[in-house]
């Protein structure tokens, strides 16, 4: 496997292109997007688990439901989420996308983001989709990644080449959102692209399997977002033998999946709102999976800890009060905590207990841009990993008045 | 009930003192607090459910096995938890305690707050003990309240006079900590003392109710600490016949020590780690009680919706959001939110979606430091109401470098 560019186009069949609109006032900042399949591919996805969900959700759930998509239309600057005609927006626009295509409107993934309960015009958007299409090209997924952007300061695209049955495949993706986790104006969205042929029920079962262990364990400020969605389009163009069961060709394309969405978690975690690092916390020897999974997210989802990273403090008793209140069934008194970056390790607690180490040692270590939280429990063999960032003055400008 | 001065010492027969004995480098912090029954009291307490717990905790447990106490010990400066002989050093200083005041080591309340994971040190608390017990006077409530410090701005404390079975009696308390909720430094500790007689079951009864609804809902920043604790200790020199079941006296008692809680659980939050605004949350019309304190906490710990706060920017979006994850049976449908202060009221969300609402007024409203955010679901008759601050740079810059 090997890491490719082209992004969201680098798969077989596949352009995009993204363009301001007229949704977002800077002209700067592009705030419409597009992706299209030259074939209608199976297409898989999963969504936010909070209550209140945008209404381009639920349309898109709806198109859905036959395992088929063509196209992805995406705005930001809007989420058109608590608003009382969302759904028949959220439907005009997948009209509107469908009609320029010329393909069926159940075959649209619909999609914004943006700031909830404000009305989402769709005059830019009827103005814009013509420009749009016109420009679908392979160079596209740039543009495409742009047009997705809120508070992201960097855009966020890999693809990756790989082999299945004898031909090459291709996956690639695009992510925005600082976090699963930004109710009002991030609100994590993905959208991937590949070549390979992959039956809709496998590929389901592809993209259900790695959101547990991927973006289901990125937490940048804890609140869910409303927008959360991650989609899969599989056309088929490569002409792989169509994988219909587990065995090794399916695990092969887990593989590949996987190396694209951790690639964008990594990356969604690195540019959360105001953060200056990226945190990986693994946590190894718990009683089981979901324990490790417990434990490592609750490390990654505490404020002190957070802000502690940002000081580049040491501050390990934080790690064990997380760790303590997390609910998850730990002997606390046989957990060791190490910090780990470019400039090296540094052990700080054994079996529950502080140690002797140097502090200056540990400033260095932290002062990186990417910083490991090992944690290991002596309880058994589960392990996971999960990714975060710190907690910034920048966190509290950038949400502090976030809708002017 | 009337609201009166005194603090932890209004109640007869208790005395208090606050000294600076060397745990904290600043020698204008006091860092040693005593509070002292001139007889046995009965004793009740609640303590966190992190499972790392404090090693005081698990001594202040055991003494209080029998129900009884007569004096509390606290330092500040040092949590003395995740030390290898924490619970040594709390049973010394308990020792120390007992022998300067005379009284059977079991009859002492320990605690201690502060960083975690470094030794507590015991000779400045051997230094300290004597002047510190010398010193203990009923004007003494506002040192100990001191005492019990450490990124708190102001000292938490209050009394208040009711009478129960024709007698007057009294209730008082002092806290500390930002929150319930901060694993390393502030760690909630609540100090009650009354003199009213009441037995030590009733006690524990009392306080457990209480707790449910008023520390309960208390969040800073999430973080559930490895040292809270709430005690309160009844001495029965007021003479009232002892309480010994429910019924008018003991809803008496419960509405004075409700008093006394619900107002220090405001100052917690209000003085909670660089916030700058107190927020009330008042959540009606849920489903059950339970339904209502999910949803309420849920609004008050969203660092999205605090931050917004912060920036008095009517982003009533996050706080649809925050209920739809809580994990909150919820028609989201039916919810309606307005925030008030003492510039007014107004309304921003009905049934779910936005209003139109002047932001000039809904900004002059978030200016102030006390707000409260009204939220009104259609399911039932389930009210709650939680206690948080807004989450600020300073809160970012407190624990950026705490241990430093």
């Amino acid at each position: 496997m090997k890491i490719i560019s082209g992004g969201v186009c680098a798969a077989k069949g596949f352009t995009a292109n993204g363009v301001h609109c007229g949704i977002r006032k800077n002209r700067t900042k592009k705030d419409l997007a597009l992706i299209f399949s030259e074939v209608q591919a199976n297409a898989a996805a999963v969504y936010t688990t909070n209550l209140v969900k945008g209404a381009p959700l639920l349309v898109t759930k709806a198109h859905l439901e036959n395992g088929k998509a063509q196209a992805v239309i995406c705005n930001s600057g809007n989420a058109n989420t608590c608003n009382a005609d969302g759904v028949e927006i959220a439907e005009k626009m997948s009209a509107m996308a469908a009609s320029a295509l010329g393909i069926a409107a159940d075959d649209i993934v619909v999609a914004s983001t943006g700031v909830i309960g404000q009305p989402l015009n769709l005059e830019p958007i009827a103005a814009g989709i013509e420009p749009l299409k016109a420009g679908l090209s392979k160079d596209g997924g740039d543009a495409a990644a742009e047009g997705i952007m809120t508070t992201d300061t960097v855009k966020k695209e890999i693809a990756v080449e790989f082999e299945l049955g004898g031909k090459t495949c291709r996956i690639g993706g695009i992510a925005k959102g600082s976090g699963m986790i930004h109710p009002n104006m991030a609100t994590m969205l993905v959208f991937i692209t590949t070549d390979a042929a992959i039956s809709p029920d496998m590929l389901k079962k592809a993209l259900s399997t790695d959101i547990a262990d991927t973006f289901n364990m990125v937490s940048v400020d804890g609140d869910t977002s409303t927008n959360d969605m991650v989609t899969v389009l599989a056309n088929g163009l490569s002409e792989n033998p169509e994988i219909t069961h587990e065995g090794e060709q399916f695990a092969t394309f887990m593989k590949a999946l996987n190396t694209v969405t951790v690639y964008l978690c990594r990356m969604i975690a690195g540019d959360g709102e105001g953060a200056t690092k990226l945190l990986e916390c693994k946590v190894s020897g718990a009683k089981d999976t979901a324990t490790a999974k417990t434990v490592a997210k609750s490390i990654i989802c505490s404020s002190l800890l957070k802000a502690a990273m940002f000081g580049a403090d040491a501050n390990w008793g934080r790690i064990l009060c997380a760790i303590g209140y997390s609910g998850a069934d730990v002997d606390v008194s046989k957990v060791f905590v190490s910090f780990k970056s470019a400039k090296g390790s540094i052990a700080v607690c054994e079996n529950g207990a502080g140690i002797d180490f140097s502090e200056e040692k540990a400033k260095e270590i932290l002062l990186e841009k990417e910083i490991e939280i090992i944690v290991s429990v002596g309880d058994g063999n589960g392990d996971a990993t999960a990714w975060g960032c710190d907690l910034t003055y920048d966190y509290v400008k950038i949400n502090g008045d976030y809708r002017t």
